[in-house]
């Protein structure tokens, strides 16, 4: 069947996003350097997101909460408020930082537009990713934004039968395995996976090798090709 | 023009939800007592939520920072980790909170459905409205469910396009004039004010009262009825 419809994940897929997320945690251990190692508060501070996705879910806010609670955990409950600021103007600042399309992003959606219906399909804090699509540009490419509170194979079925003719004449692509990739594979879907130098660990997972709908492409650039190859 | 859609606001128009924000602002009162008079440490939460908006939008997880915020501030920088702790569990416990469907709310979902598009339009965390939606048990009467960032006249226009036959044939009801009456009126659509007990006094604006496309009803028992008279 032809493909009608492409969906794209936006953080790390067409603009810079772990990067922040990287360099804030830096920036956190070397503030709580005085009580461990900067391994050991990394490690303190993910297994607290983890901890907390069922809370939170994903996005700035419910990282800057679980950084929060790591401080007050590792420092014994002796954390001053001073850092406390430290961390909610970190947050703050991460909800303000421009918004970088990635390499080839804009020519890769242009080249695609007006030929296939465009859907952007990402997780995180809905006010903090509207800010992020609205800054970066990209808004005009798009025939639909789905901003969602998580990306399974229901996901991925309901927003291709509403946004196209179906999931199985739809492509995902995406840096994530775990988010964009298998969940739309599983729903009947194509999956592209376009890896990202930096991908959380909580969205680590095993490439589908030798699935039938699963390609893997170095860059956006290679994406039209790619599809017209499907269609 | 007969009505064909009506829309919804959730917050305490069909579950409470304001009344968990005020018992936490209360408990975050008492936990700072020996910094201020409960007025005077309510009025500092109120300017941080206010400031913060911009950059947290609504919902549990930026009212806990904006807590946070708030005792670093009224402590001159000498909270305690363990106050800080005690408030992450307060923003925990918000989003665990029960889901308490409001009276009428079900009955009147009933009679309408089927009837009509019935569209939930909500705003606040993404994560945290759908698990609400969840628990109330009222999802399967909803044919969409627009969980957005703000409610501007725009955000209805294009929902009742999206879901029904424009904003003129369709009716906003909620408990906010701000959010759900004001703005769907300005779309061009009826508006339909439910007032609650207790609304958010960032919530607060002034009635449209004369206004021919606006209603107050004083429960929602009362919405069918106005609804069959409208078509």
């Amino acid at each position: 069947m032809a493909i009608s419809t492409i969906g794209f994940d936006a953080d790390d897929t067409l603009w810079q996003n772990e990067t922040f997320f990287r360099l804030t945690e830096q920036r956190f251990a070397e503030l709580l350097s005085e009580h461990g190692e900067h391994q050991v508060i990394s490690a303190r501070l993910l297994e607290a997101e983890r901890r907390n996705l069922a809370f939170y879910g994903y996005g700035v806010k419910g990282f800057t909460l679980s950084m929060i609670e790591t401080a007050v955990e590792v420092t014994n409950g002796q954390v001053s408020a001073s850092v406390i600021g430290e961390i909610l103007s970190f947050g703050r600042q991460m909800l303000q930082n421009p918004v970088e399309a990635l390499p080839h992003a804009e020519e890769t959606l242009a080249a695609l537009s007006g030929r296939y219906n465009i859907v952007l399909i990402t997780k995180g804090d809905l006010f903090d990713q509207e800010r992020k699509l609205a800054q970066s540009g990209l808004g005009a490419y798009f025939n639909a934004v789905e901003i969602v509170s998580d990306k399974s194979a229901d996901t991925y079925a309901r927003i291709f039968s509403r946004h196209g003719d179906g999931p199985e004449r739809a492509v995902m692509v995406g840096n994530s395995l775990k988010s964009d990739v298998v969940p739309a594979i599983r729903a009947g879907s194509w999956g592209v996976y376009v890896p990202h130098e930096l991908t959380w660990v909580l969205e680590h997972e095993d490439a589908p090798e030798g699935d039938p709908r699963f390609r893997r492409i170095e860059s956006l650039a290679e994406l039209p090709a790619l599809i017209a190859q499907m269609t």
